[in-house]
């Protein structure tokens, strides 16, 4: 059902324009080119509107906004609108200060997003417009699980309809809606977040799958959580005593590599809410 | 001895807000999640506030500091002193220019710190205030020995004393001193030199280590010192022929991942001075 | 032949200051460390030149380009050819925008680089002042095999000799040129595109090379190449099964640290043309 997705990543090869945090930008650098899509990473003002035309979808991440970048991604986000190519914005840490979340706010009424991505305290903080957020990390009571996420659906639902986009919200269980189809993917491993950037890279590679898959934004979203799960599943699988997070990580990018079209189609664990 | 203190790294998970380098943030951040605490990179001034106070201890590093983040690192340094929350300063090259030697006198004069690292040429420049620095690493002739150490000890203590900081001297042997009580240890492996950001990584690991034992500085300090060192012994351990540098830096994330206290306990090689 | 100019770098510890992109500064330091070599990586302006002073050799990277660096590239690469010390210029991505295009022959109007390199595709968009370039990546069609390498041989050629430098172009096989001199290095493998960076770390390796083999560039051009394909072949008989681009890296790096200069006398797979 997802390999599809997969597959056209590998034979469009999009080049995935990254404005992003300079913590995790080699992670997802390396992930984009372990699922066979191109990364381009630049913030200058002066290039983005060449930067956007050469590129076939834009990620847009708040890891470590400063005021300077702003101007480069409304111009990149909007231009890409007028292109038609796919935008994603990764939530990160939009409840850690006010000024992010009015970063936050402008890009939104600005930019029409495909894809908005955030663990449950940074979903609730954007559509509560209230601050639930812990720094980078979700609130540990709050995290998704299927009876949490479930008592929040309406709410979310609503706000993705609201604004036309797919939202993604990240946790033991993930969350995708549009409003009108919503999915759970059982996919992933806890230890996933004992490393950084693996959040950043799901955006990226969201990226990837929705710019070669751009008439089934919802589904190839779907598609994208659940490959970077399984990665994760099989980098796990492949820990041994004295390996951990650092090994973890190393293999995860390499789950990604290594994984094709069938493997994914077998191994997807979703569920249609 | 040392093993409470990590316990409460991975009891309390402390948020530690690091204004660091782009070259090691990525080392850093995964180096705090392994130890079970949550790192948060930030650097825009108008949101330093809030991450200030979503926080619990701050990591300052000199390694590619420019004019932009000072404002930055003064309202954070400040604003966590007002909050009573433990600051580190990493001297990452502060004798490779008098800007940046100016720019860390300028941080000491404002900010009160609770540990400054450096190597001994950085320790050097610090205290003597002349440039000892051969770019970021330290001059060869003049590393950490017991014996170079004890030399310059009677100067490094009553630094210390001065400014009332618990100092870290790191080099083959690490020195750890507040002026009043003076440790070496002796865990750690010379390839740790041969990685970046082993040092951006310790001052992060004693950041975390500080903020989850708040009265008691300096064995923290010496307990977070002990555990990277001993982090870097395994991993060294586990290289077979073919391995480097690469594996090693993987295999020290991965030490700190499966640390647990006992191990600590167990290792830890020092000697009260 | 080529293992000399590695054993300099092992004897003369060169300093290589990298002004570079934030996406791959941290394999850079990492592989310059893994050679023998002692990377600093500093971008502002105001301790440009007691940079440039301690360091021996110059890396400049057009990654993440923006506005502000263009000052301390110019301040640095002329003070470095005032010092006669090597400087390197990594056409990355020049062809992906008018502004990247105009900074770089900014760059090359008042610097003096020892060697400039790119693809196939930045090294026409520089010659030819045309845009071929598709993203970071070199267009598809377009690579460097032999043929199309010696099609195009003699235009690269003189532009080395007009603008005097070596000039690199890298791909599944590398040509180095001088313009007098050229070789095509048959090291490498193609997996060396999966991952972010290494066209970034072999520039810093480069500089690494000539800085310690400054009567030879050209030969320690060559030798820099070979030297990087080689460790691209090891790290590749080194994956499993399960292994991808992850350890791929990982092991790339480690082939560098293990490098011996007679492993690189061994191994070199180089014809000169």
């Amino acid at each position: 059902m997802f390999g599809e997705f997969l597959e056209n990543v590998k034979i469009k090869k999009p080049i995935i324009h990254n404005i992003t945090n300079f913590v995790t930008a080699n992670d997802c650098a390396n992930i984009l080119l372990a699922a066979g899509a191109s990364p381009i990473m630049a913030n200058e003002y002066k290039e983005m509107a060449d930067i956007t035309r050469l590129s076939h979808g834009l990620n847009i991440n708040l890891g470590t906004i400063n005021d300077s970048l702003v101007p480069s991604m409304l111009l990149a986000g909007k231009l890409s609108n007028d292109l038609s190519h796919p935008v994603v914005l990764d939530l990160v840490g939009v409840g850690a200060s006010s000024y992010r979340f009015d970063v936050c706010k402008r890009l939104i009424e600005q930019i029409k997003f495909s894809v908005v991505k955030g663990n449950i305290s940074e979903i609730k903080t954007l559509i509560l417009e209230k601050n639930f957020s812990n720094g980078v990390d979700a609130v540990s009571l709050d995290q998704v699980s299927e009876n949490s996420i479930l008592n929040s659906l309406e709410t979310i639902k609503s706000y993705a309809k609201k604004v036309q986009c797919t939202l993604v919200v990240t946790g033991p269980v993930d969350l995708v809606t549009n409003g009108d189809q919503s999915i759970l993917i059982e996919n992933g491993h806890t230890i996933m977040a004992d490393i950084t950037g693996s959040g950043c890279m799901l955006s990226a590679l969201i990226s990837a799958f929705i710019s070669s898959n751009k008439d089934k934004i919802f589904k190839a979203t779907a598609a994208a959580v659940s490959a970077f799960g399984l990665a994760g599943e099989i980098a796990y699988t492949r820990l041994n005593d004295l390996d951990g997070s650092g090994s973890f990580r190393t293999y995860l990018i390499d789950g990604i590599y290594n994984m094709r079209p069938d493997d994914l189609n077998k191994n997807s664990k979703c569920k249609i809410i």
